[in-house]
């Protein structure tokens, strides 16, 4: 299969570095900064790869988008985290899975997805901030649920590193396309076409110890579907 | 929001090196193998970290579980493709969101998850092996499909790069409880439990170009829910 995630970084708008050129299928890089934000909101978990005593690592960590940054927050209790809060530089993976690409040859076949790479340091969020910071992030994982939900206390909010990295080094590709057959493929029997990968939200589940009548909140139902 | 995949690795199968111990809610650790395979077959694209220049790269990949290893395949024409070839120290990233975890409080509110991390080198598969490698790789993405495509050629086989990665010191975390409340905020009035986050296959969209009368394959029909 060709034409999967792997083709590696693009071109980051700003910052033309040349260890983010385009190498490997240009034609599906965007630099539009809007096509940035539609697949940074359309997931809900990034990958974070960083350095730690020369080696990678890549954490799983939810996190939400807030105008030209994004948002995380960790325990100050993991070594991983802690890397991140004193400014170890990462790269800040997002894709979202769209479908599969059945081409006539094995080789062709190939995915559609979106990606997003930003590159860069992160910054803690300091003081007042931090409030308005956690209530991004809660809204953003959980629309509606700010205004339905105990609020974090002044421990809470000092038990929770929160940090955030700029929308400044990054690059984005697109992969949308029907099947690229070669030529002489194109009149066997073979199906060619894609097969679309869905998400939704199923029905919520109450918890076991949930106080008896209450009811399941009315937002939920608004959530669009969710991304990995 | 606590307990998100962020927490950090655990402590890997048969390497109980230190880098990978346990420090972030080892509770959630699984040392069984038949999660490690759950997690992996639960997912089709994997986030690859590795350090290229001393910088930090995460790179989404399809990827196919087989026994023991994982395959990827990549372009002889990406420069961390190359990377990996050469047997550059990867950390093999799999998550799969399984849904969100609705707690009284916004600080214990949290995701339901599996994942996944695998430690190691990318060792190219070789000869006879790579054509074996390239039906695996079609049939865990496109189940049903190998025996329906024009199998690739010498040509192509060439043009494809195949790598394995060994099972052998990996990490698994698993988060699927109720949300964790303080028993102080049991009491309260706000709902409390889990929302799943569903992925299915949408119906197949034929190609542009799709030769006159080609039907839609049976196989399709029966694939499982993708991951992303």
């Amino acid at each position: 299969m060709t034409d999967q995630p792997s083709e590696g970084p693009s071109q980051p708008a700003g910052e033309p570095a040349d260890f983010t050129r385009v190498r490997r299928l240009p034609e599906l890089q965007s630099t539009d900064v809007a096509d940035l934000h539609d697949v940074l909101d359309s997931a809900l978990v990034a990958h974070v790869g960083l350095v730690m005593d020369g080696r990678p690592f890549v954490l799983p960590m939810a996190y939400a988008r807030d105008g030209d940054r994004v948002l995380l927050h960790g325990s100050t209790g993991s070594r991983l985290f802690l890397a991140l809060r004193d400014g170890a530089e990462v790269c800040f993976s997002v894709t979202v899975l769209d479908g599969l690409v059945l081409a006539r040859s094995a080789f062709e076949s190939s995915m559609g997805y979106r990606s997003a790479m930003v590159f860069g340091s992160c910054v803690p969020v300091e003081g007042e901030a931090r409030l308005r910071a956690f209530e991004r992030l809660t809204e953003r994982l959980l629309p509606g649920r700010w205004a339905d939900v105990r609020q974090p206390n002044a421990k809470e909010l000092a038990a929770t590193a929160m940090l955030e990295l700029p929308l400044s080094s990054w690059s984005v590709k697109i992969s949308s396309d029907d099947p690229a057959d070669s030529p002489e493929d194109l009149h066997t029997d073979y199906w060619a076409g894609t097969v679309p990968l869905l998400r939704m939200w199923g029905e919520p589940v109450p918890a076991e110890d949930l106080k008896a009548g209450v009811p399941i909140p009315d937002y939920i139902a608004k959530w669009r579907h969710g991304g990995a």
